[in-house]
This record gives structure tokens, C-alpha cells and sequence, in this order.
């Protein structure tokens, strides 16, 4: 899922991601609702409608934005007290509240406002964010069934840590609530990833298997494999298009995900590229390898254009939906 | 001409140029000189490789960016010497120098190097600049009669300041040299409007009736209305593509050129718009016009999106394409 986080995917429209044949793209509860707030949204139709964009949104609940970007916050029970990083102003996310503001954003996927942990953390946290998110979930269950607009699904977040007996303990609480998918939340984020691959895997096994799994903020092309390989379905990641916009696209060298070297990085405001008349990648079928060269592209960042940034973050989405293509031709064929 | 100073217009390329019905960009000698510089534009094919465009570019000399940019500089007669704003490097860039990277650059209307003169400016500054630019269009036409490849086109530059009497007799030089076409240079650079008008006029009459007139860095689009009704064909100017990145729009209220208020001036990041659901320009057919609203480009100013940018960008580049059609189907038909 291309990360529009404040209703644009960087530098690129909605008539570009329809080009690329994205089919679903994800927005941030937590800046759309103190910009441009609950009254545009609801007075453009929803964020589809301000974006113009037809195809499936989902949004995350804001409190990953909360900790990472309110100056102050305090988690209670009742919810999040945070301070706008943008004027100071003070406002409380509550689960309700949370949902609220995804109701406005008319997004057909929402996620439970859930109480996130850093990493390391202690088991005395850990059982207290596995308690509390199930609380907040249960409470946005009921808001959800009774205030929802038809169609849209509540999707339910797997926390703790790295601890499995935690994140088991988890899964069967939220299960227990009934969700319309479910997500491997607060993993990916500084632990070592084998530890990550087994708690996904364990994760998965007692999800239920006709529910869709969702990998929440992951990640690098061979992760994206992996985690594929253990069960899950979607994901959402900054690293293609922030990758894109300081000169890092991904280069395809062949699709079989058995070896690791299907991929590599390009830098392409490398020196050693002045001279290169090819595109970055010949078998790439965005518009930057369609039409431009690497000489060019090279050119662009060495000048700072903005365009180098367009061009670069087309690419990068281009390649990680094609990635997801070729993995599910995989699982069709039985590959993998 | 759109301006694609350092090789692309900023935040658009040459694919939405194309799109957009451009039949012709401007570009920089002084910024191309510099980077990526002569060896790399002429193993790219010149600028029209690199930047992949097929229709005619026409180059500045890159007089002046060496005074508006260079941290130092010294106006000799073989040329202007002085250090690079990039990295301070110096360079002497002569009269044939500039001709020999605008060959590298491949552009098809090349600009002679001038000296320009500040406004306003001694009687003594003025004689010195009309004497040194005819010695070097003479160097100029020279070397471009020997060297230029076959179809480039080479134009002379009018100088003079506000004097009419040494606009005369540029006039006269310049044409005795015989350039494929001619420009007024170091007009609206803070002299007043009717000034500007009655010199361009003035200059207009002399000129040969069969060549290309042309008034470089002008201007608002009721300047180049009048300024076509004194007899210039083609401009090009900074105005519609850095207003756009400021948030300032140009939108059609009709198009009787006739009457002063044919278009207005749109602030794209007021508040005012937020809850405006049409589109900036109902008459407009670009991307912004046909799929976007008021209150989506309003909100991508507020959260300082790059989208923005692009969006703007293009919507002015096609009232200033918009405009030259409209000019000419005025002339077509006999009302201007």
C-alpha cells in the first residue's frame, strides 16, 4: 500500500497511482484529522473524494503519530492526551475518537487505535499495552457496529513486544472480539528479524485462516517475501517512496525469490551514472525507465530538481507492486 | 516557452510538457555550463536526449545568471570572467565559449552572449553595453557561421536600457549583422510599463518584418497581450511557473483581450477555498482543472505537499499555452 499520509502520496496524484494500477493506498488518521479536520473530509465525500480516488483506503488510528510526533502525551485509559505537534493545541484520541475521525475519512479500512510500546520495553508494559489494546478494541467494536458506514471493516492489531507469550495471549483476546482482518502491530522495530519471521509465523498459525493479516510498517523487498512465505497478505511502507526521494530506487535482476539477490539498490545521484544512457531499469515499466535515462536522472539530483523526486518515487512504488504481482503469481503457480 | 532552467521545468516533465501542448522550452547556458556540463550533454545528444524532449529548445547565453548568480565577475571585452556560485571555480566565459556550449547543449535557437546593463544606469554604461554587444554578436555570427551544426539558428539581442536613441542604434548594428531573429533584452526590469511599451514599439517598426521578435523575461499576461499587439511573437518568463510553486494561480474570466480583467489571480493556499468542491479553472483542461478541486489543492498547500507544486505548475503553464493560442487566434482573425 503507497503511503499517502496526509492525503498525497509525495509528489505523485491520484491519476498517477491509478497509472501504476496501485489498488489500495493508506492515510494517517492522526494528520488528517487536525488537517484538513473532520469538516472537509466530511464536506468532500471522505478522503476518497477530496483525492479523487476510487479504489480502496485504509487508514491507520493515529497512535503511532501521537508518539512519534505530539511534543507531549500521556496514555490513559480513557485515551491519548497529546499536544499537536502543528500549533500546541491540546485534544484527547480516544478509541472512539479515533474512530470518529476514520468515519470522516470515509476510509474503508480502519484500525483500532491500540496501545503501542518502544522496544526493548518491560513485561510489566507489555501486559499493560496487550490490556489495554484489547479494552480500546472491544470499544471500538461496539462504536464500530453501531456507527459505521456500510462496507467498511474494523481491523484488529496483534501487540506484544516480542514477547509470545504476550502476542499469543493477544491474538486470543482480539480474535475473541471478532475483527474483519487482523495486524502484526509494533514488530519491525529494532528487534533482530529472525526473531520478527518467528513471531509472525506463530502469529499466523492461530489466526483465523480466512481472515486477512496485515504487516503494519514493513518493509524490505526480501522481509516482504518472507513474511508472505509466513502467512501474511498486506503491507504498508514509507522505505519505497522516502527511499525514492533520497535517490535509493530498487532495480529488479530477476524474480525468483528462492535467491536473495532478486533485487538491488540504485543510487541514482551517483557520479558513475553521468555518462549511463539506459534507464534504471529495462524491465521496469514506470514512466522514469520508460522515458528517462539514468544520465538524466543522475542530472536531476545533482541539480536538486524536484522532478528527480517524482520520478524516482513513481519507480520505487512501481517496483514494490510489481513485487506483490510477482508474489502472488508465485502463490498461484504454487512457488511459494 | 516554459523555462526549464537547469534541464527541467521544476516538479513537471518533458512526458507533461508534451501533454500540455508545449511546442517549444527555454534553457540555461549558464546552469547547463556548470552542470552536467559539455561532456555530458553532447554524449547525451545534447540537452533534447537528455531530458527526452523532441521539440525546439532555445538557450539563454547565460549573461544573465553570470550577474545574477556568480559571486564575483568582471565585464572584460573578450568576456566575463567569474567564479561559479556552485564552488567558486573560475571560468571566462567569452562571447564564442557561449556559443560553444550552446552547440553542446544542441539547442535550436541560440541566444548571443550581451552585455547587460543594470536600470537605471549612466549614459556612458549604456554606450559601452551597445558597443560591446555588437562586437560580440559579430564574434558570435563568426563563429556560429563556422561551427553551428546544420538547422540551429542564431538570434541577436537589442540593448540599450530606456534610450530609444541607442535602441536605434542597436538596432541598426545588430541587424546589419543579420541574425535569424531578434530580441528586446533589458526591458521590464523596473523601468515603468508605457515605457517599456513605446520602446518596444519603437524598436518593432525597425526591425525586419520577416524575422522572429522576441521579448526575453516578460511578462504578466496582459503585458504579452500588448506587448503582441506592438508586433513580438514569443516570449518567455519565469512568472507563470514560480508563481504557481507560490500558490499564485492565473484563471480565465474570458478571453476579450480587449478588456483588462480577463483573467484573475487565484491564491490556491487561502482558507477561503477549503470548502470550495469545483475545480480552480472550469475552462481549463489540465490535470489539476480536470481532476482535482479547490478545496484538495487548498489542503495540499496547507500541509505543504510537493503535489502541490506540480499541480500548480502545470495549471499555469497551460493558461500561459492557453493564452499564446487564444493571441493567435485573435491575430488569425484579424481582432488584434
Amino acid at each position: 500500500m503507497p503511503i499517502a499520509t496526509k492525503g498525497a502520496v509525495k509528489t505523485v496524484g491520484t491519476d498517477d497511482l491509478e497509472k501504476l494500477g496501485a489498488s489500495i493506498i493508506l492515510s494517517n488518521t492522526y494528520h488528517l484529522m487536525l488537517r484538513p479536520g473532520e469538516q472537509v473530509l466530511k464536506a468532500a465525500g471522505g478522503l476518497h473524494g477530496l483525492m479523487n480516488w476510487q479504489k480502496p483506503i485504509l487508514t491507520d488510528s493515529g497512535g503511532y503519530q501521537v508518539l512519534s510526533l505530539a511534543p507531549t502525551r500521556e496514555v490513559r485509559d480513557d485515551g491519548v492526551l497529546f499536544r499537536s505537534h502543528l500549533d500546541g493545541s491540546e485534544h484527547l484520541l480516544t478509541p472512539e475518537r479515533s474512530q470518529e475521525v476514520q468515519e470522516a475519512i470515509g476510509s474503508d479500512l480502519a484500525m483500532i487505535l491500540d496501545d503501542l510500546v518502544d522496544y526493548p520495553v518491560t513485561r510489566e508494559r507489555v501486559i499493560e499495552s496487550v490490556t489495554r489494546t484489547t479494552k480500546w478494541a472491544k470499544r471500538q467494536k461496539n462504536w464500530f457496529s453501531k456507527n459505521a458506514s456500510a462496507g467498511r471493516e474494523l481491523w484488529g492489531i496483534v501487540q506484544g513486544s516480542t514477547s509470545s507469550e504476550f502476542r499469543r495471549r493477544a491474538v486470543e483476546e482480539i480474535v475473541g472480539i471478532d475483527f474483519d482482518g487482523y495486524a502484526h502491530g509494533g514488530l519491525s522495530v529494532g528487534e533482530e528479524r529472525p526473531e520478527t519471521y518467528e513471531l509472525v509465523s506463530m502469529v499466523n498459525e492461530i489466526l483465523p485462516a480466512d481472515k486477512i493479516r496485515y504487516f503494519m510498517g514493513a518493509g524490505k523487498p526480501e522481509e516482504i517475501v518472507e513474511y508472505v512465505r509466513r502467512g501474511v497478505d498486506c503491507f504498508d511502507c514509507v522505505l519505497p517512496t522516502r527511499n525514492a526521494r533520497h535517490g535509493t530506487l530498487y532495480v529488479w535482476r530477476h524474480d525468483d525469490f528462492s535467491r536473495p539477490d532478486f533485487y538491488e539498490v540504485y543510487h541514482a545521484g551517483n557520479e558513475s551514472h553521468r555518462l549511463e544512457f539506459s534507464p534504471v531499469d529495462k524491465t521496469c515499466d514506470c514512466l522514469l525507465c520508460a522515458r528517462y535515462t539514468r544520465a538524466y536522472l543522475r542530472h536531476l539530483f545533482s541539480v536538486e530538481e524536484p522532478l528527480a523526486l517524482r520520478l524516482s518515487t513513481l519507480h520505487n512504488i512501481c517496483f514494490y507492486l510489481r513485487l506483490m504481482e510477482r508474489i502472488r503469481g508465485e502463490i498461484e503457480t504454487g512457488k511459494l
